[in-house]
């Protein structure tokens, strides 16, 4: 872990980003190799999709989309104790999400002037799953319901087949909880051009969510603006604000546990007492050896771990909001009345037992957050991102005769003519 | 404008999207230009911002921010009669774009379990402003009204300066209007790129927001990451929706105001009613010769204007949902009882006198809308845009204990033992 001593005056955004910017530049191989799948997908639909998973993922399947007894025997496999704590994860995070769900209005503005907004689901979603080491039942949750609580009516899902033609029944079986019945064992970026394009079997989506791979984040750049996305994850990463109050101990877990998740995720302590930073540090370096992911945690805190010695709370989340963390952990007395001081951080955990594992499966709130910085201009995914809305508005005669001629000043002070002549030919008649 | 008759068994979204097709593909070269001149921003700061400006717009300038003296002779150039108009505007939009705004919340969901949501403005936006012959002032209003309704402390404004080394008065005026002081006279991808990066003089953005010509939509999408971006904006298009109880001449007249937006716009009439959709298209011939933007109407008339001639008002709205128009007009006797039937446009304008440039101006909803079919999953620049928000989650100590089990089962069948740890070192103590 490096550690910063943060000068009286602080440090600027530049200097944060420096010092804290994982940023890989996405190579133009990369970006040629997911263009020629995606295209080859618009192309040959279906064939080309079992030919690309026959060459990505090893297996010939003939047909694609998980069946209903795939599903039940998923189900079986993981057993009623998971079932029942995913259960439970699925009813909390649906009724957090129900806060989001935001209703149509109208209202008279002005005499004669009626506006609104018009709130619905989107038609179709895709939702992408990776596999491997990556396949989180959680994700799949967090990914899902939101999109149940909004009504999309369709949800499809894409996730990559193992060796054996088969998805991971812990997917399956979050799958099953959310309500998704609709899922396809491709993955990669055909998995993307699939749901993105559509195929003679599988209908296009307008959006795709959902974290991937170097290949998927690659493709759903690419495919940006046929459908919509939801972000590009990058790695992630959790940063803690903690004094000598807290436990070194529980401090050293709650960071390892975001270090576990990539050897380019990244850590921050930022403390106003180095003897404590100390204490933790030892703790992490101790906790990493007991843990079975070792070699991933090591290369994360080698590299990317850092600890800021701040002079006090302000210059702490000074840091914070220039580092704008995808998790930010509040381990200081009385927490809350920190709150004001936090401009950026996609979820905050305030508190000693408000470890942030708890929010990755059981709290309710999203476990998909904006990372690398993104969290100074966006939010977790949330029932919003399979909302749109259209504005709606109603002028009567009399409230067009008051705007008539305003209109066509403004449109001619554009040079757009036309625009006033669509008054004008009311005005006339 | 060419005729479909639409089939008694409708058209595939497939088929609609096909015929109404304007997707151009960016091509490879420009990307390349652009990625360049992003680079040498990001490298050379101000200095490279006076090179490009000199290369692209001609002019040499050493201060590139708009002056306080310069914004005073602006609005004293519009005169009293437009800085009125756009005052009024202002008022409107400003009206409308507040029923917008979300509050923080914060709930006990279960004994000891505090979650809500913090909404805080982005903290520093970027507003782009095309020059030349697409200078509007109302798109100033509508990009920069709802970020000061948002309450984002700072934003700044990136717009191309004439040959002599000016920006539009107009543009000034607006900008005034809105409350907007920091401007530069900073064009193109040159312009995003400042505001993405900064420079010695000018502090980065978190978001960008504004429309622009291929290389500024280039630079949006390559700085996207670094910052937000609104959209993508394509070229206009307008939906139609009317039979034989409006007027031709009207409607005639209102497709015509798109039309003279851009050789590319698009405008599509969907009518059960075949001589009223003659009638109206020669009334568009007719009106177009009389009108100043001839040569651009009948470009995009030509090329991109559509009729599709359908059986009721279920297929044409049918239609609709398939091309996910940015603007529809439904000018049908008692239009709001269609509403339920629309499920993607971007904005909707009810009965015969809410002809659609007043929703370019006056009304009040914005005008920048989802093109090119993106509001099947995208809407309205709107407050949301300009926000963001964080996840507050707080555990007690005994809603800890209750959970801390299952979480480590969730973490544990994902294979994630140091999320587990984090809740055992708890556990434990």
């Amino acid at each position: 872990m490096e550690w910063i001593e943060v000068p009286e005056k602080g440090l600027t955004l530049r200097e944060v980003r420096t010092m804290t910017n994982r940023n890989v530049n996405l190579s133009d191989d990369l970006e040629k190799s997911v263009s020629a799948i995606l295209a080859q997908v618009k192309e040959g639909g279906d064939e080309a999709i079992r030919a690309l998973t026959k060459k990505f993922d090893g297996v010939d399947l003939t047909d694609f989309r998980v069946s209903e007894s795939e599903i039940e025997e998923a189900v079986k496999a993981v057993g009623p104790e998971f079932l029942a704590v995913l259960k439970e994860a699925k009813g909390n995070i649906e009724a957090f999400h129900r806060e989001q769900v935001r209703k149509s209005w109208s209202k008279t503005f002005r005499d004669g002037v009626e506006l609104g907004e018009r709130f619905l689901p989107i038609q179709r979603v895709g939702v992408y799953v990776p596999g491997g080491r990556a396949a989180y039942p959680s994700t799949v949750l967090m990914d899902t319901v939101p999109a149940m609580v909004a009504g999309c009516p369709s949800v499809a899902m894409a996730t990559p087949p193992g060796k054996d033609g088969k998805v991971n029944p812990n997917i399956l079986a979050a799958a099953y909880v959310a309500g998704v019945k609709e899922i396809y064992k491709v993955g990669g970026a055909q998995g993307i051009g699939m749901l993105a394009y559509g195929t003679e079997t599988v209908e296009p989506v307008f959006k795709i969510v959902g974290p991937g791979n170097a290949f998927v984040a690659m493709a759903k750049r690419l495919v940006f603006g046929t459908v919509g996305i939801d972000m590009i994850a990058g790695p992630s990463e959790v940063c803690c604000v903690a004094d000598g109050s807290a436990n070194p101990k529980w401090i050293a877990a709650d960071l390892l546990s975001q270090a576990e998740h990539d050897p380019r995720a990244a850590v921050f302590l930022i403390t106003p007492d180095k003897d404590f930073g100390l204490a933790v540090q030892k703790e992490m370096e101790k906790q990493m050896k007991e843990l079975s992911r070792y070699e991933i945690m090591k290369s994360s805190v080698d590299q990317y771990a850092k600890a800021f010695l701040c002079k006090d709370a302000e210059q702490c989340f000074d840091i914070v909001n220039k580092i704008a963390p995808e998790h930010l952990e509040v381990e200081l007395p009385d927490p809350k009345k920190y709150l004001p001081l936090i401009y950026n951080a996609g979820a905050i955990f305030l508190g000693k037992y408000t470890s942030e594992p708890i929010g990755d499966y059981m709290a309710g709130p999203n476990h998909t957050l904006p990372t690398s910085g993104t969290a100074a201009f966006s939010s977790p995914l949330g029932v919003y991102d399979f909302v749109k809305h259209s504005s709606v508005e109603c002028y009567s005669e009399e409230a067009f005769r008051k705007i008539s001629k305003k209109v066509q000043l403004f449109a001619k002070a554009e040079g757009l003519t036309a625009h006033a002549h669509a008054m004008e030919v009311r005005d006339e008649d």
